[in-house]
């Protein structure tokens, strides 16, 4: 091994809000938790048609990896589904119990995830071995040839950074009056766009060295359809609401106009074009399948929607936020948030859809 | 793989003291941290002359654990020292650069460790991939030969419970008006011995799984010369000091006699004896070398020797005198205990010996 492997400062760190309180990753992870049910069956199908069972080593050991698992319980969820589903195609190939692969599953997130709330809930039965590998995915988390199956859900879409150009006040890029790209210039979107390929390089450059050949990446990234304009995207709408609410509280003196200019959410809702490009790109990796995925619509009221998305938002957000404008202005900021998506169209018109790609290493 | 592995709850988690505060462990294990380098040399030497580089499975990763790992930044230079041992060996055959293994590094300790604070201390420029490893060491961590290296520094003195007897009030081992057994009878000191020794069953059993053959265990643990009586030992001396400042406590009505007599300090110290009748009860490893060094006195003040105690072992005993006594004794305890220290012998009479052993997996 030639040098120091990374350090893990290689990415800006946004750890989704620790412990188990109100507005926690733990407590407002229901939609991330249904995607990975939505997916369940993709990654079923996928592991059952494309794993060599060839691939694992003497130890009898298969190696996976979450990364982005933030503090559970989903990720929990995903790791079994995939235990669940490798061990069902080595049952389906005539494998007696004593032939089954042992699992060693490594949960990654950054080194400030509150990797303390997700050991202490850690599933008491669980049927693998389970270690935490902190560092950014962006660069090497593993030695060479170490991974079998690498899975990624709701973590790809956060940018290593803010692009440097929306916050560069001599850049025509520059981001003024806005948080997020959705509603703003082409450049400015260009310029979140291509930090999303950057780091899609990053992240497949990385795991073509840390995934064994015929090992897959299974991954999920909330998204769009082909051609869709960024400003239909559920999400990106409650940006902009978001971004309109800092605003109003700068006009009002609670923050100021400068602070909301140099804020911007590090987050890109790619499209299966751009997705497909970047796998193209790194050239280590097959696309095996694309899918996109639109969400369930779930038959709760409009205020319910609204909290709940009030929540969710916060407990991915609220660390950043805090950061920058300091956590007193929070409540305030999303009780406006709230009352502002009450009575937004964005549950008319908003439209949501998850992007699933699986990939296989190629021969070397 | 038959069924659930362990849920890590089998062993009563101590963790040391947390962050980086006053009693924080980070901040109060010079003591610990001397061991590491006090073995230094002998680790060098295990490794080159007992470690086959034909275990190396075709990833070409070497899998090492540090086991009982805290919180840092002991467990930093324990694993610094075992990589570049090895990379030495291997230049010493001849290998070149590219020739050199990866490093796959797992820290263990139990789920309530502090890992979040060991986690962003992560040496930066580390030649090592870095995984933290939940659960105890009693029980079951990792898959079936999947481990190269093992390491333990002063963590298998730690008991995984209080032996029953000493809290059974029906015993003729029941430990009245006392925190420990060194001082204590026989039977309650052989209560102790025996947990000492089925716990070492617990770990060399698991470990025999985990462990490939020809892989090296390399544990120290605070012990005492063969025949040495318990009182003569200097950690044991202080133990029995703390117990007698809570009785005196119990006395003032600060706390009551049935709290002391239902505490016990869950730590053993071993001989070489009782440590290389667990490896040859085990018969899955051989016993390549086992020494015993004395501690190197250091040259501060009795004053200054007293207050560095006392910060240890309450780095070390927080979290159980806490859970039974309550905090608010802390303070009190800790100023009576130290100022009893002072006036003590032990600095005169006590003698701190460390126990190293390797221990190599036999062929199955």
């Amino acid at each position: 091994m030639a040098g120091a492997v990374q350090s893990g400062n290689i990415s800006k760190a946004n750890p989704m809000n620790g412990g188990h309180g109100l507005y926690s990753y733990t407590k407002n992870s229901t939609y991330q938790g249904k995607v990975i049910v939505a997916v369940k069956d993709l990654i079923m199908e996928a592991i059952s048609e494309k794993l060599n069972s060839c691939i694992i080593s003497s130890s009898n050991t298969i190696c996976v990896a979450d990364m982005g698992c933030s503090v559970g319980p989903n990720t929990f969820i995903a790791v079994q589904n995939i235990v669940e589903a490798v061990q069902k195609k080595y049952q389906s190939q005539g494998q007696g119990h004593s032939g089954l692969p042992e699992f060693q599953v490594f949960l990654n997130d950054h080194s400030v995830n509150d990797f303390n709330t997700l050991f202490r809930s850690l599933p008491p039965n669980r049927n693998y071995y389970v270690a935490g590998m902190p560092g950014s995915f962006h660069g090497r988390l593993f030695p060479s040839n170490f991974l079998h199956i690498v899975h990624t859900s709701y973590a790809l879409q956060w940018l290593s950074q803010v692009p440097m150009e929306v916050e560069d006040t001599s850049s025509p890029a520059w981001n003024k009056g806005r948080i997020y790209y959705s509603s703003a210039g082409d450049q400015i979107a260009k310029a979140y766009a291509d930090q999303f390929s950057k780091d899609m390089d990053c992240f497949l450059h990385a795991r073509a060295k840390e995934v064994v050949c015929g090992g897959l990446i299974m991954l999920t990234v909330p998204g769009r359809l082909d051609g869709s304009p960024h400003t239909r995207v559920f999400s990106n709408v409650c940006y902009d609401i978001l971004g309109s609410c800092l605003m109003d509280m700068a006009k009002m003196g609670i923050t100021s106009e400068e602070k909301v200019d140099s804020f911007n959410i590090p987050v890109y809702f790619s499209s299966p074009q751009e997705l497909e490009a970047t796998v193209e790109r790194n050239g280590c990796f097959s696309l095996e399948k694309l899918h996109c995925l639109p969400l369930e619509k779930t038959q709760t009221s409009i205020p319910e929607k609204a909290r709940a998305i009030s929540y969710h938002i916060r407990a991915g957000l609220e660390f950043l936020l805090k950061e920058h404008f300091g956590h007193e202005i929070l409540d305030e900021l999303f009780d406006s948030f709230n009352r502002k998506l009450e009575k937004s169209e964005v549950f008319q018109y908003g439209r949501a859809y998850s992007l699933f790609a699986l990939l296989k290493r190629k021969p070397t």
